[in-house]
């Protein structure tokens, strides 16, 4: 675990998926202006169900094509009329009869899947629909949830950060996630294993008191076995499967019974070097037909994820007061320490063949 | 038409007049703070009734000069208490005797004319009244308007743009200027002139609606020719001279007949690279007694600008986002093409002699 | 005199004491962030009441330790629980059992005196307490005040630049701790002692007209002798001595009969090169039973104040606007001027040393 510094936040991974936006964001063919990477996009459904993204500025002044308006497939620019295409290219302009062939937009790889609009701001040659990360609970019925999004004045990587070290549940959670300080002083990782596109830890705590969010919707008060499998995955997506079955019963040794499970993902886009999409769903997988339990978990996410945004926003602050400021690790960083070096060296490969392709 | 980049909106042209108020902005001898071509002036009309410009700030130790006080011609610093004149030379120091002839603040040639006041921001020897356009509108009492004043966090070649190319009125303005869509399809400029100093446009609408801000005025449903002079001066000067004629009537061939005139003077004035003064008045020729038509104009013109403004200051923002974004000409962008040569040559010249002189 | 410019308001005097807090403002063992010198800090009164300064960002993540929780004199940070003594150290990392015996952040040396908190922002071995200003008056019960705190948006030094000429009075306080324009023509410095720790101002104005604040307290409306004794001290201190005697029996001369006295205490501490903390009382010695003097002076200081930053703060824009602007001097800025050239020397004789111990 070497010492990182706030420079390393800077950079970005382009060949990869990120999640652009949910589907509902793009409900009724609505132009979504949306930044990723730096990158000013619209966002919109055309009429036959296809995604479009396209650089945020009409080819010809510059205009904003999300204070246009769509037609079809199409976006139209309301200063001059210029028309686009969904792969960007201009096909009509109000006035004038011959359009230059070149004439458009920057147009991006998008996908819709189980819900999620995802993006490929790289080189679009290289945008296989067949890596974009499964996520199966959106998709199967037996799992209910409530998709939601929040924005983040941080760098997407200071919230990697934060889920890649579960100790701080008992801190900036005490009373909403966690549930008691002891879970920082008991529990330690009992695996993890440093994964090329990431990382996976899988932590049980034993015989504890349930945390708060669970409490609220099963309404008893019996301690529980609790085990977290969490995933991490290049560039900033995260897959968390929760287990909590009653204390002493086994669970360990595999009896699920009573047990109640949680699926949660929560993906990262950098938005820019310093503010962060943040689109996540926390699902459960018991008493499907009431939808309290959804809302309930909802409301009790973003009341732990706004603790974690005041943390995580704070020290975004601090880091722009000082981008010198070196950070100490401490043994609980492996996780966050071993993401960093894989993100760090797939962003160098890819500035690696950058260069080889223009020598 | 070469494509243009953001960049060549940061140099100003200086030995030239701009619009810097309305008189109605320095009534009661109040000290207006307003910012021309980046810097700070305080701009007042003395007791003798003589517009005056300074730098805003005291000579001594930078205090706004708005935040004092007139005394007569001249202006106090109410900080302690030096006062300037209003060719800004210091004048007293309260405490002291001696004042030494050099201290003084930069004073700027301004010229009151028809309501409108002028500053002059380049060499000072150079500024000739008679080279303050005349638009006679304003002191005409077969004309009314409502003069009125804008500020816009854009550009002021933004604007200058918006005005070269009426096709915009189609789409920015469908429902309150511009009337419908079919204008930018139908109509073409009938004669572009390429002057030395901007350009003239001109641009006939035959058998048309009328478009709402006219037919709220006179409450007429017929059909109108329409024809609009457009007049475009470097540095930023708008004047625009627009018939509604019954359509059909042969105003084309001369007979004015029925015909409803307007007379519009707009000013854009830098105040950063940024930002802009925008000053206006809309004027007509008919119903002179009644003040509401000014006041309807005036109203519709708001709504119009604000949709104006919407758009341009959403392309400040864009070209904010990547100073490098290189536009794309189309075949109506003739005059503003026009227009940036003619001022690019004229900054260009300016410098030259600039040069010369310091060589 | 000679002319100063905005850039050598950058540089900071670091070995010296600045006023950090009032204690009121630790009242409760409050974590209060407050920056300092463009260094962010946390500062805390512990349980044993002794004050704490450290750099507020924990030296794992950087995450605020003002957002963290004060445990007696320690303070945990509350994103991975990691404790630190008032020294700084690292005393508690939950979940792992060996500290790095370096980990810790910075601490500054702080004293509490007479309900200021001092700060040492240089070199902690040259922090002597017995170099902390003395102003025996907050500590005696002869004299009854209201301490209070403002926070400017402009560099410190441009605060003291005012105090230094009280010219400023008639001008900027006219109706409030001016009472007069006349002030200005009329009263001169009688005497200006240059020190080599700032500079000391004694200025009579008999016969006057009580000032605003003065009369609202006593409710009389006679002329008197006013007399203010200012000291100014390197970096930015200031205490004045106000004295105000029923004019015309020879409080020049030692007769005090009927005099009614004010001291008046001002530390401005660097925020940063463009803000400024504060820290204010504005004492009297009469009538000490009756709470309603001490608070009409307060309103009537922090009227005055206002009228001071609504000046102070204007200059501070015009200097941002154009840091090269070239300040002009007059007679009256001899004490600043002085006060400038000291504290350059002081700042300049720290860089040497600095230099030589890194040689």
């Amino acid at each position: 675990m070497g010492p990182e510094t706030y420079r390393e936040t800077q950079a970005f991974l382009k060949n990869c998926w990120y999640v652009a936006a949910w589907d509902y964001e793009l409900a009724g063919g609505k132009l979504l202006a949306r930044t990723i990477l730096e990158q000013p996009l619209v966002i919109y459904k055309g009429d036959s169900g296809r995604p479009v993204a396209l650089d945020n500025r009409c080819a010809h002044r510059g205009a904003k094509l999300s204070n246009g308006r769509r037609e079809g497939d199409c976006v139209r620019c309301m200063y001059h009329g210029l028309k686009f295409d969904a792969s960007g290219k201009c096909v009509q302009i109000p006035g004038q009869d011959n359009i230059p062939p070149k004439l458009g937009v920057k147009s991006y790889p998008v996908v819709e899947r189980d819900h999620l609009v995802w993006i490929w701001p790289g080189d679009p040659a290289l945008a296989d629909p067949a890596k974009i990360l499964d996520f199966p609970y959106l998709r199967d019925p037996s799992w209910r949830g409530k998709p939601d999004y929040m924005h983040y004045d941080a760098n997407y990587l200071l919230i990697v950060d934060n889920l890649s070290d579960f100790s701080h549940l008992a801190f900036v959670h005490t009373k909403t996630l966690g549930g008691s300080e002891e879970y920082a002083y008991k529990s330690k990782p009992t695996a993890i294993e440093r994964l090329d596109d990431g990382f996976r830890v899988e932590r049980w705590h034993m015989d504890a008191e349930a945390p708060p969010f669970h409490k609220k919707v099963v309404k008893e008060k019996n301690r529980v076995d609790r085990r977290n499998i969490a995933r991490m995955y290049v560039p900033g997506i995260f897959f968390m499967e929760t287990l909590f079955s009653p204390a002493g019963t086994g669970a360990k040794e595999g009896n699920l019974k009573g047990a109640k499970q949680y699926r949660n993902c929560q993906f990262f886009t950098p938005e820019t070097a310093r503010s962060t999409h943040f689109f996540w769903d926390y699902l459960h997988d018991y008493d499907l037909d009431n939808p309290a339990i959804a809302s309930s978990l909802n409301v009790s996410m973003i009341e732990g994820f706004n603790e974690d945004k005041f943390i995580i926003e704070g020290q975004q602050q601090v880091l722009d007061a000082d981008p010198d400021f070196k950070m100490n690790g401490i043994v609980a960083d492996a996780p966050l320490a071993h993401f960093r070096r894989v993100l760090a060296k797939r962003i160098e490969a890819e500035r690696q063949s950058l260069r080889s392709v223009a020598a």
